[in-house]
């Protein structure tokens, strides 16, 4: 059982709105024992809109656990049983009021690999129409709109430090560079 | 306070070996309150290794929070206090046994943004040299060499799920693809 771990207990700790935490104890290829912390998460899925001018639209959004303002790719967390895509549909629709014509599946990301089960779905969102934005009730943001060119430099000098975001607009970088049309 | 939460309560939940998770009370800009579950970690450091050939080294191990098997970049937790350069050259020497000449900052990605502190710091790392490997006792990984377009295929076609390796190995691709040396 060469890089393989064999689950022998699991102790539930917590149980939130947004994540779980559970303790378990695994038994290692050498036959020792270790423990796992893992949390769960029903993962989410992100989109990267971009409009006939070339303008992405993000939002910029207060986040708790660095205490601060940062801008993203619209985004939000899958309902349990939801198809990622009606997700990144959905919460791109809610926050900017963007629907869209064209979807360029961009795959998935693990954002912590070591820890957390999350998975983030990614798609490029292309042929916007603007409609009325929802916000959820407990949900502040600004939207905000630039050349798609700028926003791959914010990426590259740190300016845009989320990661599914980082992902999102290099991988959309690649596409659109390789197209030929 | 537009774009605020204000900290009102703050509850540990659990302090582990890996990560800590405490459930705040906030309030938010409309005077509402709310709860934010965050997971606080002490941040990682990962690192592109490029050698003379142009392959890139990578590690394959088992993630338990996934049951499978996962290529990434070399990486690992930072120590209380460490420099994250310190600990991705302290990473790479581990678990590949390489060192390096020439090293280039990636910036810092945040995988997590909505409930978890972590912070990952991304290195390219040029100018190989190869020693002996020492892996953590309870460390298990096999050591994977490829040309780096291969990579950056496999970051494409969803082979390297992987948040910080998707990220770390497309800026790579970036700053390379800019070189007029």
């Amino acid at each position: 059982m060469h890089l393989e771990e064999k689950t022998t207990d699991s102790k539930p700790v917590f149980s939130g709105k947004v994540v779980d935490l559970r303790v378990d104890t695994v038994e290692l290829e050498d036959g020792s024992s270790a423990t796992r912390e893992v949390i769960s998460h029903p993962g989410g899925a992100c989109v990267v809109p971009l409009d006939d001018n070339g303008d992405i639209i993000m939002v910029k959004q207060f986040r708790y656990p660095f205490g601060t303002q940062l801008i993203e790719v619209p985004a939000g967390k899958l309902n349990y049983g939801e198809d990622p895509y009606e997700t990144a549909l959905r919460e791109l629709k809610e926050e900017t009021g963007a629907v869209c014509d064209k979807v360029t599946d961009l795959g998935v990301c693990y954002p912590t690999v070591a820890y957390d089960t999350e998975k983030i779905h990614m798609y490029l969102c292309e042929g916007l129409h603007f409609e009325d934005r929802h916000l959820d009730e407990d949900e502040f943001l600004d939207v905000i709109r630039m050349p798609f060119e700028k926003a791959v430099e914010m990426v590259m000098n740190n300016e845009i430090p989320d990661a599914k975001s980082q992902i999102a607009i290099l991988k959309s970088m690649v596409i659109i560079n390789g197209r030929t049309d």
